[in-house]
């Protein structure tokens, strides 16, 4: 089941918002409304935003009536300006508008720029499913038969094109026979670990439990996580890491537990132009996720809330970083980009 | 405003679950309706729910129509086993009906008896007050002017008869002129950080921010946390403490970060038969209330949670107790007890 498809001139997605009561797919006719749907959270996670940014181009360029290479350029950087404006923090979405762009430049004529992108993105979305198996095999090796693992936020096939960083994880160590259970953080404020990990995983036979962020302490104090996965949505290149609000508390706690801590993430996620987690934007949501659950006041009028949407966890905290290329510590993730 | 109240044969309480959308009173007819309100959560919190514990007993004995002392003796040894059984955790719950019980018992008849109970659980109450008050004198010398202070869950008014542990400090800290911040966690499954201590606050005029749980660890990073007051629902004799599920979590990050951690809370909550915090009981609430939020289901069918309502913060993570017998560290608890 693929999180995302380009269809011809369309952007076919799961809507996650409706998630786990509904399982619904939607059609994105433009740029505006892939945009509108990754501001919605509608599509969520930062390789499933690489292949949403680049599908939001290719079916620009698909329905553009232009006449010239140029006016195409010129209107498929209009849409990823637009696209580059829904979420700051996760640099795939970045990587994957800059990916359709080149693929654009480089082409010949009006048709090829058409071809190139439509292109370039079903190939970020194949790659993306390469990677993350990739990924899963290189990280099951570090899970043990009879581990507990937990994980916070989604970074399973809902926040990929399919299969998923953390949750690739845990599905190839859980395929190739390793006992697994994993305990999901539900995630406030918008509740991605209750809705989207759980149902995941429950539908393969994964079993999960549900606890609140709250909950994290209590259970590595009585000893029952034996190692933490998680996502990614910026990597530094120092190796702080940016992922889902909550993580670095976990991290902390992880590390005052002696609870191994891993990152799962595509190389794609490594942003080497940024030095430390210092530098990486943080993005501020609307304080109504906060303040109301669907649609019910939980805060008191006029009392204000602070609601970013991530957090930054410093290398020294993270015991690796899995990802396609190999399992690394965070001092050695030059390593990866040496050919 | 009291949280609670002995008028006649009714105990009067703030339906607590109804905040912050509707302030509304419910009346509790017998010591049942009573244990059906703290079992509910109507009623929380630790030092309320020693008033709640005595009161009940207090209505059981003016209602009752025994005839000898030894009848309605026995009719408030069974009442106050159905309040015991209603929460384990708080150990002021026991405390509250073992004073009643032991009122009872050295009354002369009959009639003595009822006086008996019913002076003890308005003596219970009045104490509360003047206790609260004395721990927030003595909790605010520890505030700075400009401090911003997290706490969480709810250890205010709500929690206790008036005044509140935690937010008693804050309270007169702020009454004493300091300019104090306050950020108080959401605190799920529950929410009465969000629901209860930000609609206290901000109905006073303390400046109050709501965050989920799990941006914590964000705030004490960006160095946006003075200082945590928090209450506790069990104090063991070697300094643990039980409090809301969540604290423990806090108080590591607090430590990591170098930020004071403090316990605001009655002598009363220090339950010096029980050694260390491995002994506290805690209380596992029902699935539902991690896996509706509000009456919306957020986690999916066949998915199992965990709930546990409280947990254990070690004595080495925390600064000091701040009692109506003064600021102690956690090694010096028994200085508290000597006359």
């Amino acid at each position: 089941m693929r999180t995302i498809e380009l269809r011809g001139d369309e952007v076919i997605l799961i809507d996650q918002t409706q998630l786990p009561l509904r399982l619904v797919r939607i059609k994105c006719r433009s740029a505006e409304e892939v945009a509108e749907a990754i501001e919605q959270m509608k599509i969520r996670g930062a390789p499933a935003l690489a292949a949403a940014a680049a599908m939001a181009l290719a079916i620009t360029a698909v329905k553009s009536r232009a006449r010239t290479k140029g006016q195409l350029l010129r209107e498929l950087e209009r849409a990823g300006r637009r696209i580059g404006r829904t979420r700051p923090t996760a640099v795939n979405l970045f990587v994957g508008l800059e990916r359709a762009l080149a693929a654009a430049r480089s082409a010949a004529d009006v048709e090829d720029v058409r071809k190139a992108v439509v292109r370039e993105a079903e190939a970020i979305a194949e790659e993306d499913v390469k990677v993350n198996r990739k990924i899963g095999e290189n990280g099951a090796m570090l899970m043990e038969d009879g581990d507990v693992v937990l994980t916070h936020c989604n970074a399973g096939s809902l926040a990929t094109v399919d299969y998923g960083t953390a949750l690739g994880v845990i599905r190839a160590a859980h395929s190739s026979g390793k006992k697994i259970e994993v305990i999901a953080t539900e995630t406030r404020p918008l509740l991605q670990g209750a809705r989207l990990t759980a149902w995941e995983l429950s539908r393969e036979g994964i079993p999960v439990r549900v606890v609140t962020d709250g909950m994290v302490g209590y259970l590595m104090a009585k000893g029952m996580i034996d190692k933490v996965v998680v996502g990614a949505d910026r990597i530094a290149a120092n190796g702080d890491a940016a992922n889902k609000i909550g993580t670095y508390s976990i991290a902390v706690l992880a590390k005052e537990h002696r609870i191994p801590f891993y990152i799962a993430a595509p190389t794609s996620t490594v942003d080497l132009k940024v030095k430390t987690g210092a530098e990486i934007p943080i993005e501020e949501r609307r304080p109504e996720e906060v303040i109301f659950f669907r649609g019910v006041r939980v805060v008191p009028k006029g009392v204000k809330v602070f609601n970013p949407a991530f957090d930054i966890t410093p290398a020294r905290y993270i015991t690796a970083f899995i990802t396609e290329r190999g399992v690394v510590k965070p001092g050695e993730l030059s390593k990866l980009f040496k050919s």
